[in-house]
């Protein structure tokens, strides 16, 4: 990468960041132009050479925010399909692009972004490790991974926004860890319940843990 | 009621009605009141008389929509619970008041309509039918009423959005019967679940039925 380029994906980087706290703050319809620029610190024509209109920043703020859903690998399918959910909870607390990308995903009556909703490829994730997890008996067999992963995206989906709602996303956590208990009996075998971790700080833990592993490469790195 | 006060009754609904089918449409911060004002066809005088503001007439819609959710009584209070969320996914597809409060409710990141939001009744209801189905041993005796109230709030919620933005929600009652058919065997104690109704063309039938009895009772009157 050139200097330049790294500037311009700098500053792509900057206007993105600052639409979509934005976006997160007023939703697509009140979000004005002229704040993201104040926000972004860039001119008119540094984000017009990024962004054509307010509708292609909210494209680049939803698809920068699907990018974001890799979890680390674990011994069960389904561990990983909860900690995929408890680590977006836990980012919701303070990352303005998964926020925004969460609102603009609500926000789609008005305006089509179908071309980039989050929706879809939230569920062909969840759908591809309940796949999975039937495959090595973890999945109940009567359970349609398609349908169960729509379900899971709109339980979601619809949890965070009355969170963000009634409590700023205070009690998302506990939330999304209650869903997990009266959601897996009907999905996972018998047995395989009691072998998951679905406590309301998974999300937390699984950051911190990463961190630690990115800290222990780059020590051995260096 | 004086013939005055019925006029003022009538008004007041056709500008609720008006301002739901507005609000559905843009969402709370892009609707106008000059649109809202065209379609009710009244004048600025007549809508200030009843709603000082954009946000009092949220209000009135919001409020007009808990008033819906009344069904059958039936010989369980989990299929009475079930059947709440079916008559409201039903009646999601043409109520103009019901579209706009499910809206208008998780619009309120930016205007803050805590006072009118539908979510607490939402839930107190789910969890006054949860304890009762507790008392009958119908509810596992582990299940929080509360904490599940909240859940199922949630998820409808979620579910709802999402079926709007993907298929208008076409798709919403067998969204609602699949969630049921997963939650329920965390929720209702075995064999239970067999003898409840979760199919997707419940609200429809609910409603039909609540209409032919409605119809007996009048012409029993006349």
């Amino acid at each position: 990468m050139t200097v330049r380029q790294e500037r311009a994906t700098r500053t792509r980087n900057t206007i993105v960041l600052a639409a979509a706290s934005v976006f997160d703050e007023y939703g697509f319809e009140a979000a004005s132009v002229s704040e993201i620029l104040a926000r972004a610190s860039v001119t008119k024509g540094a984000m017009y050479f990024h962004f054509s209109s307010k509708k292609d920043l909210a494209r680049g703020v939803l698809s920068q925010q699907t990018t974001q859903l890799a979890v680390p690998p674990t011994d069960s399918k389904v561990q990983e399909l909860v900690d995929v959910t408890m680590f977006v909870a836990h980012g919701l607390l303070h990352d303005p692009v998964l926020r925004a990308g969460t609102r603009l995903a609500l926000d789609q009556g008005t305006e089509d972004f179908s071309d980039s909703s989050p929706f879809p490829l939230w569920a062909e994730l969840s759908a591809r490790l309940l796949t999975e997890g039937k495959e090595r008996g973890e999945v109940l067999p009567g359970v349609d991974p398609q349908e169960t992963a729509d379900l899971i995206v709109g339980c979601f989906t619809g949890i965070q926004a009355v969170s963000r709602v009634t409590s700023d996303r205070k009690d998302l956590g506990r939330r999304i860890s209650v869903m997990w208990q009266r959601l897996l009996p009907g999905i996972v075998a018998p047995g395989v319940l009691t072998g998951l971790d679905l406590a309301e700080d998974r999300g937390e833990r699984i950051v911190k843990a990463a961190q630690a592993a990115r800290a222990a490469q780059d020590a051995d790195a260096a």
